[in-house]
C-alpha cells in the first residue's frame, strides 16, 4: 500500500519531467552527436595500446588506476576518486598440455582463473572423457580417481548470451565436481562460440574450504579431436599449470562525476571495469564498456547545463575475478538511499538491441519517452524488466538501487571474450558509436528527470538475479 | 606447323570421343553420386585424427606414410607405391617472444618454417617497424644493425588468393632483406586474412648460400598493436627461437592407381599433399586435397568398366618446405610423356568456382561438354588457361605435362592455413563433396577420352608459373 501510493506520486513527477519537450529535444541531439563522437574509440584504443592486459594485482593494473584517474579529469570529470580495496590476486605462470597417447601432440589451453597450479612436473594421466558437465557429475564418487576429466560440452551461439550461464558451469563448478570424483585435473572445452584454438580463460571456484584441482581450457578443435580419439581408445594427456597467489594484494575503484545542476547528491552510478584477464589486452571486456559509459558522460558534461542529477562514472576495479561490487557497497552504504540508478556495459561493443528497465518502469511515459528516443537506434524497451545490471552492480542492486540493461548483440562477444583475441581489432567503431548514443540519450533521460525508480518497483520485485 | 597437324587430329579425337552421350552421362551421374558421397570426408577426418600434425620428418609423416598406403589399398587402389627419396628435414623447439618496453606483454609468435633459432638466452633488441615490405627494401643497407625488423604489412582477402602472393613476400624475402640491412631478427605480421592472434608459419628462404635471420610471425593483433605503440616512442622485443635440423632425414610420395581398361600406360596425375605443418592437423592444408582426389578416383574405379587411362593418386610427401615434385619427376622422367595431364588439390575445402583448362583446351567441344557437366555446381570453365596446378605438379608440368587447375574458393583458407587453426572443423561437408563431385565427373572425362592436350597447346605457349 505504502508502495502504490509512492508509485502514484513518481507517475506525477515522471509526467511532468520527462513529457518536457526540451528534454526530448536534448536526448536527440546528444544522441545524433554521440554517433559522430569518437571518444569511446580514442578511450578504448588508449586504454588497450598504452595499457595492454591488465590483471588484478598486476603492475598493469596499478598503470591501469593511474590511467584512469588521469583519463577522467582530462575529459572534465569533477570529484575524481581512488578508493583502495584488499584483494586477493592471482599470477599465471608457465602452462602446458600435451596429448601423450595414442601419439604426442600439443594441446593449446590456458589456466582457468585462479586454478591451482599442478606440480612442477605436471600431470600426466589417463583421460575421462564426458560430453557434457551432467555426464560428469553422473559419474560415481571416486570412480576418476587417479584420472584428467576431460569435458567437451559446446556452447549455443545466442544473441543474448543465454548459453553462456549454460555452458559456463563447465568452469564454475567442474572443477569442484571432478575433484570430489577423484579428478587429478579437469580440462574443458572452452566456453566458447568460435571454432577456433584459442583458449578461454575465465574465474573458477577458489578460496577458502574449496576443494578443488588444476583446470583448464581446451581450444575448441582440440576438444573435438579429443572426442574422436576417444572413440578409438584410451587417451593420455600431460598436464602443467603454474601460477602464484598473493592474498594481500589490492584493487581500486575509480569515480568521477558530472556533477548534477540541481540535485547533486542523487547519483546515476554508471561504468565499465578496468581490469581484464591477463591474455588479450581486453578490449571487449571491458576496455569498450569503460569507453562507451565514460564518453557517454563527458558528451552530456559538456551540455551548456548540466542535468538536475550527478552521473557517476565508475572504472570498476576487480570483475573479472570479484570484490569491486561488494567494496564499493561497503564503502558506499550510506549514500545507497541516493542512488537513483544504476547500470553496466560489460558485454563488449557490438551494437544494443534492446532496453530492460527497472521493474514498474515499463509501461510508464517515461518507459515510451524512451523508447521514442531509442528507436532510430533500432533498440526497443522490454517488457520485461531488468534483472542484473553487470557483475559491478550487484551490491548496489542487492541494497536496492534500481538497475537498467542496455541490452548488446553478444553473438560475437563470446567468439573472443577472456582469450588472447580479445583485441581491438574487434570492435566496430560504428558499432560503438551505437552503444554510446543509447548510453547518452538514455543517461541523460534519468540525469535530469526527478522519477524515483525505487518508488515505481510492485511489491514483490527481486532484485539482482546473475545473468552471468 | 607440326603441332597444328597434331591439335587438328586431336579435335577429331576429341569429337569422336567425348560427344559420345554415354560418357557425358556416366560424368553426370558421377557427378551426382559424389555428392552424396562420404569417402572424402571420412579420408580428411580420418588422417588429421589418427596422424594429426605431420611435418616432413616427424613420426607422424612417418605414420601418415603407411597410413597412406594402407587407405589406397583399403579403397581398392592397385600399383600401391611408396618411393622414398632424401629431404632435409626442421623440427621447431621452444619459442616466445615479448614486449619488454614501454611495458612487458606476451607476443603470439610461430618461427617461420626453416628459421634459423636464436641463441638460447634470445634475443632483445629495439624495434624497426615497416609497414610494408618496400619500406623495409628502401631502408639503406647497414641500418637495421642489431635490430629487429617488424613488417606489419597486411594480406588482401580475395577469392582467387591473389593477395597471398603480394603479402607472402614478407615471409619468403623479408628474413634475407632485413638480414643485408643488419637486422638480427624478423617478425612479420602474419600472412593472414583473419583477424585473430593465432600466428601463421610457412617456409622461408633457407639452404645453402642464403644469408638469414631468426624469423617469426605474429598475431594479427599483436602486428597492430606495435603499429600503434610505434607512433607514442621507441619499442623493444625479445625473441626466442629454437629448432633443429636434419640434412639426412627422408620423405615419400605415395601413390595408388585406378588402372586404364584400353590405355593402362596413359596416366592421369591427380593428388594433394599428405605432409603439413607442426601446428594445427593439416586439415585444410592439406588433408581436404589428398581426401578430394583420392574420393574421386576411388568413385570413378567403382564403375562397372574403368574408363580407357590410368588414373594415379599421388600423395605427395612434401610440399611445405619442398622437394616431392622434384622427387616425383627425377623418379618418373621416363614416363612424362604418357603422363597426359596433372592436377593436385591444395586450397583448402571450400567450393570450386571456376576451372582452368590446359592452353588450348579452352575453345574445343570438350571444354563445352566439362562446362556443362560443371555447371549445375555453379563451376564455370575459364577462358585463360591454367598457369600451375599446383607447388607438386610443376616438375611436371616444367617437363611439359599439361595440367588443369580446380580453383577453389580461398576467401575463408587464409584465415586458418599454416595455423595452429588448420582443422577438422574448418572444413564444410558440402563444399567439400561438390570438390570431390568436380574432380570425379572432370577426371572421368579426361581419363575415358583419347585427347591429347600436349597437341592442342599452340605454340609458344608456356609451362608452369608458380601461383603460390
Amino acid at each position: 500500500m505504502y508502495r502504490r501510493l509512492l508509485a502514484a506520486s513518481a507517475v506525477f513527477a515522471l509526467l511532468s519531467g520527462v513529457a518536457h519537450a526540451q528534454d526530448v529535444k536534448t536526448a536527440e541531439t546528444l544522441r545524433d552527436k554521440a554517433l559522430l563522437d569518437r571518444t569511446a574509440w580514442d578511450v578504448a584504443e588508449d586504454l588497450t595500446t598504452t595499457i595492454g592486459p591488465r590483471i588484478v594485482g598486476s603492475p598493469a593494473m596499478a598503470r591501469a588506476k593511474d590511467w584512469g584517474a588521469a583519463k577522467l579529469k582530462a575529459l572534465g570529470f569533477t570529484n575524481v576518486k581512488v578508493e583502495q580495496y584488499a584483494k586477493s590476486s592471482w599470477t599465471r605462470g608457465e602452462e602446458s598440455a600435451e596429448l601423450t597417447a595414442p601419439y604426442p601432440m600439443k594441446l593449446t589451453i590456458v589456466g582457468l582463473g585462479r586454478t591451482p597450479a599442478t606440480p612442477p612436473e605436471g600431470i600426466e594421466a589417463e583421460v575421462a572423457l564426458f560430453h557434457t558437465y551432467a555426464e560428469l557429475v553422473a559419474a560415481p564418487e571416486g570412480s576418476l580417481k587417479g584420472k584428467i576429466a576431460v569435458i567437451t560440452q559446446p556452447m549455443v551461439k545466442a544473441q543474448d548470451g543465454y548459453g553462456y550461464g549454460v555452458a559456463g558451469i563447465s568452469r564454475r563448478a567442474g572443477p569442484v565436481e571432478a575433484a570430489k570424483r577423484g579428478a587429478v585435473a579437469l580440462l574443458i572445452r572452452s566456453v566458447s562460440t568460435s571454432d577456433s584454438t584459442v583458449p578461454h580463460t575465465g574465474v573458477t571456484a577458489f578460496g577458502d574450504g574449496v576443494t578443488t584441482i588444476p583446470s583448464a581450457a581446451l581450444g575448441v578443435p582440440e576438444a573435438e579431436q579429443l572426442e574422436r580419439l576417444a572413440k578409438k581408445g584410451p587417451l593420455r594427456i600431460r598436464l602443467k599449470l603454474a601460477s602464484t597467489v598473493n592474498p594481500n594484494n589490492v584493487a581500486w575503484n575509480i569515480s568521477g562525476e558530472i556533477k548534477g545542476s540541481e540535485k547533486p547528491d542523487e547519483v546515476i552510478v554508471i561504468g565499465g571495469h578496468l581490469d581484464s584477464w591477463d591474455v588479450g589486452t581486453g578490449a571487449l571486456d571491458d576496455a569498450t564498456g569503460v569507453a562507451i559509459t565514460t564518453a557517454a558522460a563527458k558528451l552530456i558534461g559538456e551540455l551548456p547545463k548540466h542535468p538536475k542529477r550527478t552521473i557517476r562514472v565508475v572504472m570498476w576495479g576487480s570483475e573479472e575475478s570479484g570484490g569491486a561490487s561488494e567494496a564499493y557497497l561497503a564503502a558506499h552504504k550510506d549514500e545507497v538511499p541516493k542512488i537513483v540508478l544504476a547500470g553496466e556495459s560489460d558485454e563488449g561493443a557490438d551494437r544494443i538491441y534492446g532496453l530492460k528497465l527497472p521493474a514498474g518502469t515499463q509501461k510508464t511515459p517515461f518507459a515510451t519517452t524512451v523508447a521514442n528516443v531509442l528507436a532510430p537506434l533500432k533498440i526497443y524497451v522490454a517488457r520485461d524488466a531488468a534483472e542484473n545490471g553487470g557483475s559491478d552492480i550487484e551490491g548496489l542492486e542487492e541494497a536496492g538501487v534500481p538497475s537498467i540493461e542496455l541490452r548488446q548483440d553478444v553473438t560475437r562477444y563470446f567468439d573472443y571474450h577472456h582469450t588472447m583475441d580479445d583485441t581491438l581489432n574487434k570492435v566496430d567503431p560504428a558499432q560503438l558509436a551505437q552503444n554510446v548514443a543509447a548510453w547518452t540519450s538514455l543517461i541523460y533521460l534519468v540525469a535530469d528527470s526527478d522519477i524515483d525508480f525505487r518508488a515505481l518497483r510492485p511489491a514483490g520485485a527481486e532484485a539482482g538475479k546473475r545473468r552471468y
